[in-house]
């Protein structure tokens, strides 16, 4: 099981919580659906039947989470993922659209809760057989307009909005000036229409539909 | 938070299933406690809440887990439960006794499942601050002992008795041979007292109690 098998693409959506991504990913899934390409949706953690049991964990778990436990339970859900679904999908030719992936991890487990950004990354290798995505769209907003947006979450979340996902949204755009060939940041402080208009015009692009 | 400020001595029991590890860490724990010595007797996975809750998956889930899944899933319990249980107490000048730890995970997914055990030792360093045990015991037994001790477990693990165990006893007695001064192999197919003996023996010069 290795990425030189594999003739799919791999698509990740990726901000902090609250920009927009999930809506986008499924906009982009009715996308190719209507260009009658064949693609799975996903989503990181979460994206198997184990994988449910452990953002169940993830979640809900109301004690504290030591950051390096936290660290491998999403790792855990990522080698169950990549082996059992991503793969599979990519070596049948498949598009893949995955809500979240390895950025996530390091721009919430590095950047913001300050483990290794480089350890990180090399325990990411590990799990997911060096899989990376071949297309990553980073919607960036500020941590103040996501949470207004989250509605009645926005209580739970409202304490973290200012320091830790500062922290979260400069660690996507840190990873995104690094890696502009595969990441595309794009302005989600605007209206759904015109975000995914942006999406769109990149994929067409991308996957020649 | 390292392994240089503690002051306590960390303990471990290890064998197959079935070996009679747990009840001798009961017999273990009610020695030092006539002795006056201040412990805690703890288990690996499941030494903690969070831990509970990642077992349940490891012991129940019923589809299939990617043996990469597996390790990560240990490995986020033992990070909780090293930050959480046992450094505290070892800071405390407590002895530790704990059911399974890293010989365990080296037996079961290194020799067992195949999967790298230097990568596996390097793992558990980064979830245990690079913590290991002071002092192991490891109850060797055949698997066909084993499994006739297990009642009405036994149909569950009768069918992995023959490779998987004879594999995991291996690698237990393989890392015995590489470490005589940490891990002491125990002859567990003896009555429960014999066996109690000669851990106790072990206990009282090492603790000097």
């Amino acid at each position: 099981m290795n990425r030189q098998d594999n003739k799919g693409i791999f698509i990740t959506f990726e901000g902090i919580d609250g920009c927009g991504k999930s809506s986008q990913t499924d906009l982009a899934a009715e996308y190719l659906e209507s260009r009658g390409i064949d693609f799975i949706k996903t989503r990181d953690p979460g994206g198997t039947a184990l994988g449910s049991k452990i953002r169940e964990i993830l979640l809900n778990y109301e004690g504290h989470i030591a950051s390096m436990s936290e660290l491998f339970l999403y790792l855990a859900d990522r080698a169950q993922h990549v082996e059992e679904k991503i793969l599979p999908a990519l070596s049948e030719g498949k598009v893949v659209l995955c809500d979240r992936y390895v950025d996530s991890t390091i721009a919430y487990q590095g950047y913001a809760r300050g483990l290794d950004k480089q350890q990180i990354l090399d325990l990411n290798s590990i799990v997911a057989y060096g899989l990376m995505p071949d297309l990553t769209f980073v919607f960036d907003i500020t941590p103040e307009v996501a949470c207004s947006r989250l509605g009645e979450k926005k209580d739970r979340l409202e304490a973290e909005c200012s320091e830790f996902h500062k922290k979260v949204r400069e660690g996507f755009l840190d990873l995104a000036g690094k890696d502009p060939g595969r990441i595309k940041v794009i302005d989600a402080g605007r209206g759904i229409g015109a975000i995914s208009e942006d999406v769109i015009s990149i994929l067409k692009t991308r996957l020649s539909c």
